[in-house]
């Protein structure tokens, strides 16, 4: 085991054996093994948005097996994917990817304010198909999260007594807040916050903008002044919430970008405010995989500090 | 085993042996068995639409049995009713045919924008009548389609741990879309995706037209020029988006036609689009049974390529 | 066994030896044993309209023993009742007579346009009361029936599983219906197919009307000239509509009448359209005992043939 | 055992001997032990309208001893409250009065047309602090009732199988009612007959008035000209509504009254209408343990006979 | 043992062993051990604020040892925290502190008249992390307080069978109450009531001032002159509405107070008053910690009466 991932672990001191090794192998697997960095291939937009709108751009994404050799070939950390996704490839894929089983979802076909999700999988699923954990979506900021942060609990305590990771997208929605305020940073680090005292191993978030939304919380970035001019120092301040970056950040990649060279920004501002890598879904699958092999190795690089 | 039945039983290897032996037993049942292709007689309109409705056209099936007769009699690959109608026959016919159980049905007794249904059966009444698998109809588009998923979600994993097959009848509809909206080519691959990533085994949709009822989505077919001109295009894309063609996609017939060659060109359609097959239940019944099994065996031959 | 009651026994061949054992008991039980009718008496009313309104026009019937006791002398098939009043006469009256416990329950100290009903009672509660089935309400047509036909759903199952008959009230109400659609002769049909494609063993209706309540169904009935004349027609086509015949089908008989030739000449519509027979209360039990056992006695006679 | 302890307990014989025990238990102690009246002590003020409302006028009744040693030193037949005032003395005076765990309360801190009340304690709480039985509050006319009287079935299904005692309080309530509805002899008397019907072995009303609210009732009241003028008629017709005196009636005595006259007076009604007694509350515990237990020795008496 | 604690301890003899264990633990525990008085470190702010308006003006803070070590160091005599804090921190820190973990949670990113607030966390975790109870807010005043007060009931029955003490936030919020009612002494101390009914072993209110909100209440504490003039006063009337003073009672110091010595006039009252102690959060963490060691310091000695 490398000094880093010993390191990690040791912040996951209460967890048992079962996790201890769950995360042990999600952090020493693939080319950023044992870096304590962490790029994951997620693929439940077909789900979210719809399959076209996902794989039209690159057809070879409706098949199921694609997903599962892009992540192998790229040397990623980690696939995750609605059960259907995963069941279509973990007989044949077993063991050559850690698989973290999507266990709620959401689709678009109602136009809604408030999200709630739909938990379509259970711990007994990530278990009969060798993943290494479970991932859910929580919303905060939405009328319903009470009901969301109470299944996430029930579903954690779940998995951990089963030896699971537990990996929370944590993404600020819903009437209470406006668009711009779901990427604001006071609002990306209190979701940071809420999935860390929830119990999540790894939180998923997205990047945040300079954006403050709540008015009693600018106050006190005001009065502080908490640094939030570049998006490494905001990467920071989301670390710094998720307990002082005792628990695993990872960031999202959003929509793809034409340009890549965006993409390789965001991952060093992630690396230089000490995140713990990306969560890359459509910047790999709507590419060509000959062209997402190649960015991937690119972010692989960056965080590995091959690259500037 | 026929060589295609054990490339699709492939496409199915995270099951278990007993789902794989069910998945089988429909596979290889009838007159198109070991070709791939199947038709299923569905008799759940006496509770969907009421019995007059359904039966008046032809009194002989407000019998249970009758039914029993004509899916054992035209040499299909299953029945599937709700609780009531097999319970009926289960006994007397028993092993004859392989029984799917409808396991959620919906009335008209109130008209409603988003239909909920109702969960009128469960795993172990599958079981104990003998059935190979479970039906279950989703709403995608409805305001409460989420408990619908979640219903779904508990139903699936049970009936799988008991080695039964999942079959998902996915039919968009609710205050979310139009009435066009609810066969329009980019809300049906969306709903067979949904089915799928829910872990469907077998998933029934609707046969689309070329409408696209989505700006989003109608934007992305547009860029891709997804071919839909012809039905059997369309039903190619739906199958594609059925995490292509590995998940047994297969096309309700609706309303009876009274011109039986417009049934006919929608099995050719379902044929050479790639389709598993077809799903026939108001054609079938409200015909005497003597211009039903005719009518049956013109498709069997269509589906085996035994007629243009 | 009689002839009939083997030959209706045979149409409950999937059930379980228990349950048949139960139908036996009910079939051959009382003056009608063996004659394939029934003749129920039925008191909830005390529940579902108050104790004075049931009982002040004899208040005999404020005493739950009185109505075991008017069940047993009267030789009638079965009584049935709510939680309490079984329970009080249940030790006392043990084995004398075969007891339906009724499972759910509705006041009227509110008005509603769409009735819900509580379970007041359960499946065990029929078991250690030794009773041969439990009932339940199913209010088709209001805007809850959903969650009404899964509580039916999960109760009939226990139920069947201890080997007790499942009696479904099949009383069409709610926002979707006019007041006389309730009974309209398409709506009451409908209600019957419902409860025997819930998994009903014995479906109790009200007496239809020639009306025709949904305009889709209208047109059918027109198209086809179903039979809807007589009292004898519709409860024919009633029985048509629960599997052809093959499942009990019984019909209560509204509010007490003054003129007790109105209640036979039910009786011989119900006989001579093939009905099972007829669930009375308020008739029986709002009269003196005497008139009460003078007026079943024609009543069972009639259905014996015994009286044109 | 004495003549009349039997005698009731006759009325229970589909009861278990652990129910029958405590029935025993009840019936035969204190001073009024086998002579079928009840006089019980019930606390649960402290929730349902605060402490100081219920104990500043007499502040010795803070304390959950109090009221333990009021109920022994008075020689009554039981105390009922809730879990935390049950829980602070049970241990201290254990055995010395049979307990009734009050297992659902409300509080008064948000204006409410329908209560709803909250279960606050369990069954296996009851059995843990040595009760005789549990109480439930059901408050038939609201808008919720049905989940009040499903939460009420199951508790008391879970009760009777430990062998305790099921004590309703049936408080007429909620939007379907006027205020003076709620006492109305014909809402009283369906109260009682509800509650019956859910198997409550004993069942506590409010004293009746000669008001009748519901029009469909008021017509069978006068039609059948039911005795109602005097407060021993009324009790009379609401004891006749509860099974025809076969389940015990209990009657509460309602906020305090500085004349203690007004508190004999209705004990005198409720003796000579054949009621089994009262529970009385507030007239107890807000007067100084003297006077009350003064009131209550003349309560006693008038329903022992010692005094007219 | 102390003879205080021994003393007590005697008021929850109802209670088991497991639980008078860890009763005994947190009593004695700490500077204050034996005493009868308890200081408890509180950090659930991150969740219900959000982590920078928690910890930016310390941001130690954001690091879950730092108030692992505050509360070891000052002496305290327990630390409180969501599931997440306490994971992070309860093996490194195992046994040096009792740990109360706070089951249900609440966030600010939708502003709301009725928090709700979502179960976090479980009795099992409790256990498996080595806390010596758990903790649970109830909003006394909401609309759906129903709901909460069945959640701690079942929580804390769970919770006192694994021998876990139940420590209940009482905080009035909600449609029913005025900003100003929140902290109203006749709802804080009927807020107290309800925890202790509700079978709480330790409560905890926010500090009363004397405004009395609620008519009926208002009446009461002037006609028998319930003394509040001062905050001692009203320490003493909320500590007798927990049963008079059978039950734990504790006081929140809400925001932090630039003035340390309002913090030690409140340490005062609530000794005066008969108080069993503070619960300390922002006074403690948003301050130094060399500064919130010396404040906490003085608070002790202000409780063990070392200090006016």
């Amino acid at each position: 085991m490398s000094r880093i991932t010993k390191k990690i672990l040791s912040n996951y001191a209460s967890d048992n054996p079962g996790v201890l090794t769950n995360l042990y192998r999600l952090l020493e697997h693939g080319r950023l093994g044992g870096t304590g960095k962490l790029v994951i291939l997620p693929v439940d937009q077909g789900f979210e948005h719809g399959p076209a709108r996902s794989f039209a751009p690159n057809p070879a994404g409706y098949d199921p097996n694609y997903h599962f050799e892009t992540a192998i070939k790229a040397g990623l950390s980690a696939y995750a994917a609605p059960l259907g996704f995963l069941e279509a490839g973990a007989a044949e894929f077993a063991g050559q990817i850690p698989l973290i089983l999507k266990a709620n979802n959401h689709d678009v076909l109602q136009d809604e304010k408030d999200p709630l999700g739909a938990l379509t999988a259970s711990v007994d699923d990530a278990l009969r198909l060798g993943c290494v954990g479970i991932g859910y979506t929580i919303y905060p900021g939405t009328a319903d999260r009470a009901s969301l942060y109470e299944q996430l609990a029930e579903l954690a305590a779940e998995a951990k007594s089963g030896g699971l990771l537990v990996v929370v997208w944590s993404y600020p929605r819903g009437g209470g807040l406006t668009k711009e305020g779901e990427t604001a940073l006071d609002v990306c680090a209190y979701a940071a916050q809420i999935a860390a005292q929830l119990g999540a191993h790894i939180i998923k978030v997205k990047l945040p903008t300079d954006h403050l939304e709540q008015p009693e919380a600018k106050k006190v970035y005001e009065k502080y002044a908490v640094p939030r001019a570049t998006l490494a120092e905001r990467v920071r301040h989301v670390v710094q919430s998720a307990f002082n970056g005792k628990r695993v950040v990872i960031f999202s990649g959003g929509a793809k970008k034409d340009d890549e060279n965006a993409v390789y920004d965001e991952a060093r501002a992630i690396r230089d405010g000490g995140g713990f890598g990306s969560i890359i879904g459509r910047n790999s699958f709507q590419r060509p995989q000959e062209d997402a092999l190649k960015m991937l190795d690119t972010i692989i690089k960056i965080y590995k500090g091959q690259l500037e």
